[in-house]
């Protein structure tokens, strides 16, 4: 069994409470108070697996995880509100380090006025961190993997791949011999969630949402598939940091489509809206790339248009279990 | 810097949302929307330390770890809603095991009527599991630590010790020489937590409640704490099960005060109210009885009664990290 045919397993067909909206199966959960839909998300960190301290400072370890968890909230179009986190502290680190942990997340979590009202701490053979966020929409508002329609530009937000090519450079240590080094490791270790442009389509009836945490072929993959639609993506139109191309095209390829960890948001929404969410990118001074469109599913699946050949792009995400 | 000064570090002095209720420093920690307040805990267990498969099977590992945290949620007076599981699951744990442990959870939340409705799967090198649970209450009805008031009397429902006699028998390889044996080691694998009892006292103003996971000694000095009051037990009142004297005396004695895990509520309410609370009580066929009584904070902290000598009784449940 994999890692999706797990969560397939264990979601539940029917749920007994009447004000869920949203259980297992997008960004975060939804369920409803009143006029408020509050949506819920909760991320693992392993050590040596989602990150290493060898290749990132424990601050970095605590700021990056916090964003990651925002960057699902954004997903949702979600104000950020609270997080609880969980910690699993074994002998070989530090009560610095493990400070320095909770300090990255502090920093972030100011910025998005974010409290934290509680977790546990527990003692352990590997360190675990497990960050639960809370935050909320006016009703109804929450943005959906299912709400792609035939017709729809597909954009994505800020640059791709940016993310693992500072995880290729912290990793290779080439440093170096590369061009914008320091852009590139920032991209890695402090994504930026994009909170404020999630936020500034709420007057928008109609997105979807995903953001880029195992890669463009994966989220859109799921865009496609919750929403029963085809999407085509146009190779030459993915947006990438000017000094990307200095890296072997194969690499970038790989990083741009099955990288993730970039953060940045992908949706679709109808044509008609698409000059208004240039406006919203502007005002923001965030870059909001169009790089394809959305059909029916009559194909199924995305495909992508690369030097002129389509080719089908399928989920390649990092999956556990496997 | 042990657990309860690191979790102090963490403590955020001001809050940003003005949603707030109550941050860390409860069993749970509670937020207002409309005429609601929402009540939200995490706990994480780990392989080794809360539980582990050489005395418990993975489907009573779910069942206590969800049970544990819904725990948490009555001792807010909350109704449990929701849950979201983050798993960390090493090669040397079949699929089986692990579908076992999330069946273990569903067996107590269907009874509940509470979803599960997101987490986390992700691989690592020891299991540990991290639920968070989130329940309701009307506004302004969650339960608090900090209300006991002098004149107060505390009770305790249930039994106490039972759990760690039960631990004692499935760890001491003697489960033969003991009577019951069945009756403690289903105290300690399917803990049940007070839900309804929680529930039952919605039209209680004010009582101070606290779940017990650490222990009386644990439980009773925070509310002390909380509270500013001194706290007084007698320790012939403090019920136990009916061959729970079988075991030996300082056992019992530990067990009792320092053990935990029985994931009974103790609490403090006005005399006022004591007769609505054994009422209560009865109705749900669940045993409440009262250990002691609440004072002005002259003296400060637990004192316990035992054999006409009176002694302070100290926090001493498990701490992690020292």
């Amino acid at each position: 069994m994999d890692e999706f045919s797990f969560i397939q397993s264990i979601k539940q067909q029917t749920y007994h409470q009447t004000s869920l909206v949203k259980g297992i199966g997008d960004d975060a959960a939804v369920f409803r108070f009143s006029n408020e839909d509050i949506v819920t998300a909760v991320d693992t960190f392993v050590d040596g697996i989602h990150f290493s301290k060898a290749t990132m400072d424990p601050y970095y370890i605590g700021y990056r995880a916090l964003a990651a968890n925002l960057s699902d909230l954004a997903a949702m179009g979600a104000n950020p509100a609270f997080y609880l986190v969980s910690i699993v502290i074994p002998e070989n680190w530090l009560m610095e380090e493990i400070t320095a942990i909770f300090n990255g997340m502090k920093e972030l979590a100011t910025t998005y006025n974010t409290d934290i009202i509680g977790g546990d701490t527990v003692s352990g053979k590997e360190l675990c961190l497990s960050i639960t966020v809370i935050g909320y929409t006016k009703k109804g508002m929450a943005r959906y993997r299912s709400d792609a329609r035939p017709g729809d530009i597909m954009f994505v937000t800020g640059n791709v791949g940016d993310s693992q090519a500072g995880f290729h450079i912290l990793t290779e240590e080439a440093e170096a011999s590369y061009r914008n080094s320091d852009y590139f490791i920032k991209r890695h270790i402090m994504p930026s969630p994009r909170v404020e442009f999630a936020q500034g389509l709420s007057g928008i009836s109609r997105v979807a949402l995903n953001d880029i945490s195992d890669g463009i072929a994966s989220e859109a993959n799921e865009i496609a598939e919750a929403s029963h639609v085809t999407i085509y993506i146009d190779d030459s139109m993915v947006p990438v940091s000017s000094t990307y191309e200095q890296f072997p095209y194969e690499l970038q390829h790989k990083w741009k489509y099955y990288g993730g960890e970039d953060f940045e948001l992908i949706g679709t929404v109808s044509e008609d809206n698409w000059e208004e969410i240039m406006q919203i990118a502007t005002n923001l001074n965030l870059k909001v790339t169009k790089i394809g469109y959305v059909d029916t599913d009559k194909r199924a699946g995305v495909y992508l248009n690369r030097n002129n050949k389509i080719e089908k792009i399928l989920k390649k995400g990092y999956n556990h279990l496997r």
